[in-house]
């Protein structure tokens, strides 16, 4: 393993773009080991002195050129964090300046636009999925099913219920779920509640292995968690959903982020 | 208003990174209308030749230069969105080099290694965390505040759950949440339940306008939801936070990001 060189995550505030631009470069350098500093929030000169400060010391730790994933609108922050002569990439310092000269007018330099609540209108839609994925989790609030934009089944533990979460967090799209029971395998047909909603409804699945991991979790040693039911209530399952032509997808193999674009983008071609 | 110019997300994999990117870009030209296309998952050169085709007719169709967010790691696919002509913004294109050359070793060039389960896991923490959050939700659960990172207080409806599914989801952090009831304020002290986990209470407040509108949609015209209960139950929790000691803030001003990015600034700080 190679020395630990120290990188920053820096902005003037909440820092989620540069930390989700940063773990993105990072993963293609395996072989690297890095150790993660966020400094949020750095939006006084003051606060980015302190910064240089914490770079500057880091450096001289480690012996290590830092490496720095920024977005400061401002221009005399960043002069500041370039004093340090570490790594500075700063997303707003390269790309702003293309699309000013593109666009053929000035950024307005404004901190915290994409992540404060200032664009009224997406920040409560999204606010308004996560209540109704809320209300709509685990078979619950079938009334309003006429509002969902998607509708996931699968078994109970398949991961339905963190996936039409972030799917409301990320795109704010109201997403229910509902679980397929052993009671609803007996009946060899898809619950009546689901079935007006067919073009809705998406399937989420996982390996008998993985959810009888994942039940045993819950419930040790149980009936629930035994391979031998984990195994047959899948098994029943795909075969409800293939039989009423639900698309499937394992999330055994996949993360939930995966999962969410997938699903989401079989909306935009479904014409939603 | 200026007419609309086409903006593509295009990625060989969720097209998260580029996504977040191009939206913190966007923001800081709002006299602009734009209108955004997501291309997820274009990790076939036919793919993205279809890309390409999509790119040069909305060109065609506005006459105006569409803008590309790309994360591309393949070096043939970068080269035929650049032979549109369009402008290109490629995350990888632009800060892997300036890596490679500083690290003195190649990126691996492999799709999909941020959002993916590859990396077990920091991803099976996150999805513990979400469990948690949801497990504790509430007031529920209680019995498991021990291993919380953090506890949110406030009244019924003051942003508590988004806000502790947002920061499991997006920190991995383990976030109950405890609401403070009108029979707690009679008592006048913290409940008994959350009084041994105080280095871990932080509180939410809102004003008592959003507050009423929020409980309004929940259940119009009711006591609850009333601009008089609203503002009473307000000001005993505050008063009770205050005199608790409890970082308390105000989500009426805030979004679930900014809100989560300080509490979690908040733990770092005190040496979590």
């Amino acid at each position: 393993m190679n020395p630990t060189r120290s990188v920053f995550i820096v902005s003037d505030h909440t820092g989620i773009t540069a930390e989700i631009l940063g773990k993105s470069l990072l993963c293609q350098f395996p072989g690297e080991a890095f150790a993660t500093e966020s400094l949020p929030f750095v939006d006084t000169l003051d606060k980015v002195e302190d910064a240089a400060k914490r770079i500057r010391e880091a450096w001289q730790a480690s012996g290590m050129r830092p490496l720095v994933f920024s977005t400061m609108t401002d221009d005399d922050a960043r002069a500041i964090l370039d004093s340090t002569g570490a790594m500075i990439m700063d997303v707003f310092a390269h790309f702003i300046g293309l699309m000013t000269k593109e666009l053929g007018r000035p950024a307005i330099h404004l901190k915290g636009q994409s992540h404060s609540a200032s664009n009224e209108t997406a920040y409560h839609e999204r606010i308004d999925a996560v209540n109704f994925s809320l209300a709509a989790d685990d078979g619950l609030a079938t009334q309003k099913y006429e509002q969902a934009d998607l509708i996931l089944v699968g078994v109970s533990r398949s991961g339905k219920t963190p996936t039409s979460l972030y799917m409301a967090m990320q795109y704010g799209l109201k997403v229910a779920n509902y679980p397929l029971t052993p009671e609803n395998f007996e009946k060899h047909s898809l619950p009546a509640t689901i079935r007006p909603y067919k073009r809705k409804l998406r399937g989420l699945t996982l390996t008998p292995e993985r959810l009888s991991a994942i039940r045993s979790e819950r419930r040790p040693n149980s009936e629930y968690a035994a391979m031998d039911t984990c195994k047959r209530e899948l098994d029943l399952a795909t075969q409800m959903m293939a039989e009423a032509g639900i698309p499937v997808l394992d999330s055994s193999t996949r993360s939930i982020e995966e999962i969410s674009a997938i699903l989401r983008q079989s909306l935009v071609k479904g014409g939603r």
